[in-house]
């Protein structure tokens, strides 16, 4: 097992009626500012109870927080809140408004440029705004923890930034508020929250017995409810799974002393900059080719992958691989997640414009070796077609 | 899957030669108290890297913290840090130590006689010094949860409290520093941290698949290094697995949104304070008694415990949880722990004594329905005979 330094700070509010106890978490002379993404909390009435909960308390909004949020607006809300001299952010959303406010969290009292930040990843960050957050998607798990992606739009580049001073104070997390959620944003849930898991899994072994048990009972949860989650009369507990399984799945537990990969992850933010595709699917469409190109580098794990979590025993060691890697790619499909470049329309001819901005953001030695270069790359988006 | 509120903030700092890193945990104007228990950590040199972190800042150290350790002992450091205003306190040790620690941390500051905090359950506690720890003995948890057990000598009486003002700051977990310890002590600690888990996990379904993959995951893996551990031989990762699946066992993760148990340790705690046998020991006798008499109310958790931890799948549902029970009992004494009174030479006429203590200590309806009477406790005792 490696040494790590695990730190979590995040106090979780789970279940039914969750969103009163905002009362209790927020002080009660906190100026807030809440904010927000597209137009649902304000249509289903999620914004309507956290306002209630609020109280009397001096309450903003800001509103538009896009999918992927962009620099650009994400500093209309740090205008916002020193010209109004607000104290606390209430992010309502979820995984893109939350990273937004994490942000925003991090810029309003920032010195200098806050596009440094996100040029040193965060480093730069010495005091945040407190905030909590109210889990409307659950998908990327930003509600637990330290971390997240900024887009700036001028030049589509996705930085991603973390600090021990950006976990959320508190996060609610009350799955009936995600009944309303479109199928699709569901699916790309599911698959979000299983990648997730396989970044921090899928590499060689360290003998971190309790990490591997974690990620796999993560990854066999999500494959149970998965076809569960999409079926319209999926029931409360199918939906708490789903969320408390993908804000496990990036919380810092199952990474902690285990070597991480997320290659898959940063040649999929390429896709979406270019070419505006989800993130989940963007991750669905990487992962399976990245498993095939890199197999013999991550022989050990693919096999008790395929053991653990698809239960293949049958064929010698390379079919049990192959098999695992379909089944995978069977399991996005199955939940309406295409796992082909051509299913967007995209072919060979496009590569080259992918490996070009990965070499501009200087992502040239991916993967838990570093060994994932451009040339291994390319090789990824060639079998992804 | 219940309703839940979970937080906990403490940093674990886990690894080789993570003791150094103190210098940066502790303030650098802190007034340290070390708190102690026996003379192991002097002897073996833990005490001594633990001072050369500390460098130059002003440090007292109290000894003689003993196991379950007693109001009485605790007491006295609280005079010590009253009469030397100290600061910060840091406890290097096993979960004794770190228990008292927590006490101690709550008492110094609190305006009262300090019994009204165990007689309240910790309920009370306003503030509390900070503190860190120095784990030497992986087992029951202490280093990453808000809990403690406090003994008052005087009457035997064991009496639990939690506060979330006594987290831990930071744990420092380093695994190197069990290779001293003795077989005794370690195969307690795999016992003690499996039975932490079954007492969130063995109650009746509630849906929370994360939870029960991840207790699960936490059983197959004690019962793995279970016996590599008390090889002489074993290796590093051996015991670092030990020492992260007892913080997991007992962090409040697995618990959160599953009904919890908890009556084989009210039942093992009377064996302490009356017989004086060592806590997880005492668990060893009571918990297969437990799930044998309890067996319809747990039956569908114990088949899945049967099925899932040991692949039991042959036999009808009985036999399957029979052998599930015995399977349980044997892996206890494989690790050198009885499973039954007699071994201690306890009798049919000791139980009437056991049983009065739990009605003394008003333990009259315990469990996850709260249907442990004492008739169902005594029913438990006579099983372990």
């Amino acid at each position: 097992m490696l040494n790590f330094d695990f730190y979590n700070p995040t106090r979780i509010l789970f279940g039914t009626n969750t969103i009163k106890k905002i009362n209790d978490l927020v002080p009660v002379d906190a100026r807030v500012l809440v904010l927000l993404g597209g137009e649902s909390a304000r249509k289903n009435g999620t914004l309507a109870e956290v306002r209630e909960a609020l109280g009397t308390r001096e309450v903003h909004e800001f509103d538009g927080i896009e999918p992927n949020p962009s620099f650009e607006t994400l500093m209309k809300a740090v205008e916002l809140i020193r010209a109004k001299k607000l104290d606390f952010l209430l992010a309502v959303g979820g995984g893109s408004v939350i990273d937004g406010t994490k942000f925003v969290a991090a810029a309003v009292g920032y010195e200098g440029d806050a596009w440094e930040i996100l040029e040193t990843r965060g480093s730069k960050i010495t005091h945040a705004l407190p905030f909590g957050s109210v889990l409307t998607l659950p998908a990327t798990g930003s509600e637990m923890n330290n971390g997240g992606v900024v887009t700036l739009k001028a030049t589509q580049t996705k930085l991603p930034f973390s600090s021990n001073l950006v976990f959320p104070k508190f996060s609610i997390l009350d799955p009936n508020k995600t009944f309303t959620l479109p199928a699709r944003q569901l699916a790309n849930g599911v698959v979000d929250a299983y990648i997730h898991v396989m970044e921090q899994y899928l590499t060689y072994p360290v003998d971190g017995r309790v990490q591997d048990r974690f990620a796999e009972g993560l990854l066999q949860t999500l494959i149970e409810i998965g076809p569960l989650v999409l079926d319209e009369s999926a029931d409360y507990n199918t939906r708490a799974n789903l969320m408390w399984s993908a804000s496990m799945a990036l919380n810092g537990l199952i990474g902690s002393g285990v070597p991480q990969d997320w290659s898959t992850h940063m040649i999929g933010h390429e896709l979406t900059a270019l070419h505006n595709i989800d993130h989940a699917r963007t991750l669905a469409i990487v992962l399976p080719a990245n498993m095939q190109i890199r197999r013999a580098e991550k022989r050990d794990k693919l096999l008790q992958y395929a053991e653990r979590v698809w239960h293949i025993v049958e064929g010698d060691e390379e079919q049990r691989i192959d098999a695992a890697i379909e089944r995978t790619r069977v399991f996005f499909e199955s939940l309406g997640l295409p796992t082909r470049l051509c299913d967007y329309q995209l072919g060979a001819k496009d590569i080259d414009e992918i490996i070009h901005q990965l070499e501009v953001h200087k992502l040239t030695k991916l993967g838990e070796r570093r060994d994932v270069t451009i040339a291994v790359s390319r090789q990824i988006l060639e079998a992804s077609l």
